[in-house]
């Protein structure tokens, strides 16, 4: 690799302009570290006058962001706009195949062309590098692919939208709604504009397909997985689940089964003293399960431009450092299409939640229903509202498997003296965390 | 790098046996992984004949250890000896003079003659990686170099004894005494037969020693500093603090404090409800407080063969990759000397326990003497033991410097009503951890 290497930076919002500050203020550190001398060529943005924190020199400016892509003295290509087609996957495409080092933190994009992606990176010898698309203040990408690269990874369990994590939070801290707590975080920068795919789970769901795929060595998933939100959470189900020694959080978790991988995104009933249950706010976490290394947890900061911004400059400077990787660990050809575990028979504790009219039989209709399921019950807690004449009755089931809880959940449907459609939550069982 | 790459592995303890099986067992992981076929050309340790768990052939063995690492056939020597002079330290610098990489899990060595080491892998142009030197089963070493290469590092915080952690847990787990526990913990495999420098704070000194340097980009310190072990604890201390809202924990902490370091290990009082408060057993953990990544937490196993297997498998797969970085990030002769902090300046809360006679005009002697030296008290709990005629006097005081407290102490050493030499324990003040 020459010593002076020339980077362009596509996208200038937030991450992009202090990811341009960075590295014009870094570029002496960046000497001492990699030997290289970097210099910031080209920027390229929707609005050349937008204002923002970072300012560019008129030479520096491109209009047409692909014919950056296109430019030989362009070494490295970093894209952060965003979107899983369009512009983005274009600049990406074409940066590679004209064998430019590409660093981005679309995470959407990876999840949906990731395969493709990393073979044109192989095939052109260029590192395609992507720490900044999960979790960024976490090293955790990087700690995958080089800290525990040796081991047999079973299972890993992460909490990974801070702005998910921020909105349970704050309900359980505050009594609040989740439509006012995302109010809240809209207005304190928790919370995007149009948070749709952080709070329906699609986001996670991106992050944990990556994830996979980087612990099991295998082809990213096309298949449809399970992926549920948090829109259904009410305060009420916080606080009944706190009585019952548990707090729910969104988590993704991806696992191999038998040779068969199992990737789920889903709010879940964890152990108000176990770690999971712990990281509070905008934090993300994560725990991978692995042999010989045993447990290994990370924390950090889940979003923002700075934590952003620190994952895309290790990419950077592992890039400088002259070391080719192939993307995903292993070559594009040895990792393998693999099935979805069919999650209609995944096994588990659920929580349940019935707002039901406060009349005699209305609970022993609903054991009944969950009898003739063969689903048992391990707590149950009922909780009358005089007012109301109503009275909510929150079960924790002992493990059954998924199919038999929707069945049971369809035909209480037809029960009138349910009020309103019942909240189900599934529970955790994370052994020593 | 040519394709074929021959490694030599001296030490066949627990470590090195598990090991030397594992990159037999994971030839073809390592060629998928790195390109390279990984041979173990030799091995070597102090008894040929002793049983373990790793079977050698006759031709791998080779008697004087030092002749491998002159042997032209070896391309990488794995050191697994221990102690930081003698015959480890004579093999790592002939290795490194002859241009071999070198990894080692040899905290001692690398405390003591890291710089000298570092610079003679950079002169040789090798690697010499030491990940498993520092809390194993977590990639801190390598999320430092990598991960968080481009932050500005303020400060980090670990519990990196799993032995100490382990006895601390336990005595309060049991309500055991401090030398009770440390049998168990010797029968289970905790404790090493001889365990003095887990236990006296020197084994985390060296790795605190080792994070700094990382950390701070400065040469591994020669200084004198603050280190205090686990010896003095007492069950009563863990169970009075408990009911001050505190657990204690060995820490090893380094921080930049205006232009000079800090480090230091020492027993801590630590908000019971807090991360580091809640790392218990056996395990390690990390805090590290930086700029722009905010905090990263990592936690995970600290010892056993698996565990650090598990790192000296990674520094492998980094060499096989054919990385040739840094040891210490940045080029040996830029990193600074550096000038450590006066801890006698320091200033903290503290606990203090006295064990009194109860007898009037105790209590007032002490609180005169603290308010003489200029400390004054947040907390005073006085617990008294009706059947021995004495008191336990708890005390956390407010803020102030170490030379005031010791002044203090040193004062009381004369008053007669004190039956025992008082327990003196440092308060932690972590923000949001």
């Amino acid at each position: 690799m020459k010593k002076k290497i020339n980077i362009a930076v596509i996208g200038l919002g937030n991450v992009g302009s202090y990811f341009c500050n960075e590295i014009v203020k870094k570029r002496s550190d960046i000497l001492l570290k990699t030997g290289k001398s970097l210099n910031l060529l080209y920027v390229s943005a929707k609005n050349k006058n937008k204002k923002r924190p970072f300012k560019f020199k008129n030479k520096q400016w491109i209009l047409h962001p692909l014919n950056i892509t296109k430019d030989p003295k362009v070494d490295i290509v970093v894209e952060l706009i965003g979107e899983s087609n369009g512009l983005a996957k274009k600049i990406v495409v074409s940066a590679l195949k004209n064998k430019k080092h590409v660093i981005t933190a679309n995470k959407v994009l990876i999840a949906k062309h990731g395969n493709y992606l990393s073979y044109l990176a192989e095939k052109n010898k260029v590192n395609f590098e992507y720490e900044a698309s999960v979790a960024s203040g976490i090293p955790i990408i990087r700690s995958i692919k080089e800290g525990l690269i040796s081991n047999k990874i079973f299972k890993l369990i992460g909490i990974l939208n801070g702005t998910s994590n921020y909105i349970l939070s704050r309900m359980e801290q505050t009594g609040k709604e989740f439509s006012e707590i995302l109010n809240e975080a809209k207005q304190y920068g928790y919370a995007e504009t149009n948070p749709k795919s952080d709070l329906n789970g699609d986001d996670v769901a991106s992050k944990i397909k990556i994830l996979s795929s980087l612990c099991f060595h295998t082809l990213i998933s096309k298949n449809n997985i399970l992926i549920d939100g948090i829109y259904n959470i009410e305060n009420k189900d916080i606080i009944n689940v706190k009585k019952l020694g548990y707090r729910i959080k969104l988590l993704g978790i991806t696992e191999m089964i038998n040779k068969v991988i199992f990737e789920r995104v889903h709010p879940c009933l964890v152990d108000i003293n176990s770690y999971i249950g712990n990281i509070n706010g905008v934090f993300n976490a994560s725990i991978i399960n692995s042999f010989p290394a045993g447990l290994t947890i990370m924390q950090g900061e889940g979003a923002g431009p700075g934590p952003t911004s620190s994952a895309l400059m290790s990419d950077l400077y592992s890039i400088l450092r002259g070391n080719i990787k192939y993307p995903f660990i292993v070559p594009y050809k040895l990792r393998k299409k693999i099935k979805q575990f069919n999650y209609s028979n995944y096994s588990y504790s659920c929580y349940l939640r019935f707002e039901v009219k406060d009349k005699p039989g209305v609970l022993s209709s609903i054991t009944k229903n969950l009898g003739e399921n063969k689903i048992s019950i391990e707590k149950l807690m009922q909780i009358p509202d005089k007012k109301k004449q109503t009275a909510s009755i929150n079960i924790i089931t002992h493990k059954t498997i998924e199919k038999r809880i929707i069945n049971c959940l369809r035909k209480l449907k037809k029960n009138k003296h349910i009020i309103k459609s019942p909240t189900f939550i599934r529970v955790g069982d994370f052994n020593g965390n």
